[in-house]
């Protein structure tokens, strides 16, 4: 098994070391900030090298802000290994590999895991077990990279959602980055009631803010870099509180806001506990990424590789 | 002890029945909805004739739309009991009490608990242990019916806030309505990424609708009960999310909100692991409901009753 190289050692680089090793991956790494790890190098040129010399797969694992000073670094010091990331939005990173190194072989990554406390203490090996890990499979996404990413990330315990970078920056607006500023919205709207309004704070408000515990620079990092994708998201969170809030001025009713959000709640439900029908996917067909995309469109996922078959599972 | 009659055997009601069941209370109970209980009476009026030659505190554990229905039955048939009841909005209650039943000595009450679960199976004796249970301490609110409410609360394991219908309802327009309404705001807005975006959402949006999951019926009478307190709540909230909107939009950085958001989620945290100063408040005292009144307005709540002392907590 080809050696990993990771990156950025916080909550999610953190894991993802530990949960490669946990599948008896040789596993290394480097990051910014002091990691008293035996698997951690000393510096992130010393940490490309090694990668350099033992063809290692490379994972980004730094916030959007520092992909770039990381990716000039691969470009000195191991421009011909693999190369995957786990960063929150994929066509900024995606442009930025393009930008940086654009004959390199490179798959774009996200583990959808996480939790509110932050950095390498926070991370543990089971960080992303039975988690959706999204792998880019874009038409100009490199077969090999697509492989050794998918690869990772089965090893770490997820499922992958084969999806565009376009598509995947969409998606998280909605069910990541949107809850994130709502959560914040919510959080600073309670807290203006006061302390009998937080000391009144039970699971309904408790839940809603859960995320802000987060801090705030990896928030920032995450919802600026997906700007477009999060305005279109915003406005129409927007458009729906306003017209339950006219609905409630003018006839009383809440009825259609609710309806629909219980609705929605009980689709997310739905798609958890439904049945999955397992499907082989030949990766030498010419049109398999187009496949793999259908997959992570309706909802399916990737279980496993078997020589040159994807094993998917595709809700019923 | 003075016994309890419940009246609606849901969640609330039914974990009231059973939590003080659990501390010795004499306690019974009726529903519109068959409860195979053997402390269950067959009707409404036959509990309500039972409360009456027994001198028991009844509980209105109805929702707010059948709360009148309650209170014309009380009327006819236990109009001398002291009264209390555990619906979520307190100044309706209060105008609905002051209509059918002006003579009644009653006293407001609201736990703070629940899930996404309801009805009489979802109920647990354990449900309120340490919640926060307002009891309503407004001018004409009757001392005999208050302490019989926060006895019955304290018995149940809650501790008791002690504040105004008026105070109450827009604390929880902000920490609970409006987090039910924002809620299917996201839900739905998440639904319409279709099933990619349900089968990449993980924690932030698996927290942010789980209150969807309760039943439409029961948040809307919640929700449409409180219109006013929650139209000033929701104006807020889509007041900040319209000026994260803009500032995505020409700036590109939404630092404001969520710094904002994650001090207030920082607030109800300290709130909640805060060193608790005790204070001995008299009851006889002329102004005992006005000291009870500022120990809620800081976040303060009462802890056990001693004689003609309430002890109260307050977060230093």
């Amino acid at each position: 098994m080809r050696p990993v190289c990771v990156i950025g050692l916080g909550l999610i680089g953190g894991s993802v070391l530990r949960a490669a090793a946990r599948a008896g991956r040789d596993v290394f790494g480097a990051s910014d900030v002091s990691v008293a790890d035996a698997r951690v190098e000393p510096t992130v040129p010393a940490a490309l090298d090694r990668a350099a010399s033992e063809d290692a797969l490379i994972v980004v694992a730094v916030p959007l802000p520092a992909v770039d000073e990381v990716l000039r670094l691969v470009a000195t010091h191991a421009p011909s290994c693999l190369l995957t990331d786990v960063v929150s939005v994929k066509e900024p990173v995606a442009a930025a590999v393009a930008r940086r190194l654009p004959d390199t072989r490179y798959a774009g990554g996200h583990p959808m895991a996480g939790k509110s406390m932050s950095g390498w203490d926070a991370g543990s090996a089971d960080l992303f077990d039975g988690a959706a890990w999204v792998v880019t499979t874009d038409e100009e996404t490199s077969q090999e990279a697509w492989r050794a990413a998918v690869e990772l990330a089965l090893d770490c315990g997820a499922q992958v959602v084969p999806t565009t970078a376009r598509e995947h920056d969409t998606a998280v607006a909605r069910i990541s980055h949107l809850p994130h500023l709502m959560a914040a919205v919510l959080a600073a709207t309670g807290a203006d009631g006061g302390s009998l309004a937080l000391s009144l704070a039970a699971g309904s408000f408790g839940d809603g803010t859960r995320v802000m515990g987060t801090r705030p620079e990896l928030v920032l990092a995450m919802c600026e870099g997906n700007r477009g994708p999060l305005l279109e998201a915003v406005d129409e969170a927007l458009g729906r509180l306003g017209a339950a809030r006219g609905s409630l001025a003018s006839t009383g009713g809440l009825a259609a806001t609710v309806r629909a959000g219980h609705e929605a709640r009980q689709a997310l439900m739905d798609l958890r506990a439904a049945d999955q029908e397992e499907i082989p996917i030949d990766l030498t067909d010419p049109e398999a990424f187009e496949t793999l995309r259908d997959l992570g469109t309706a909802g399916g996922r990737v279980l496993r590789l078997e020589g040159d078959t994807a094993i998917g599972a595709l809700p019923a």
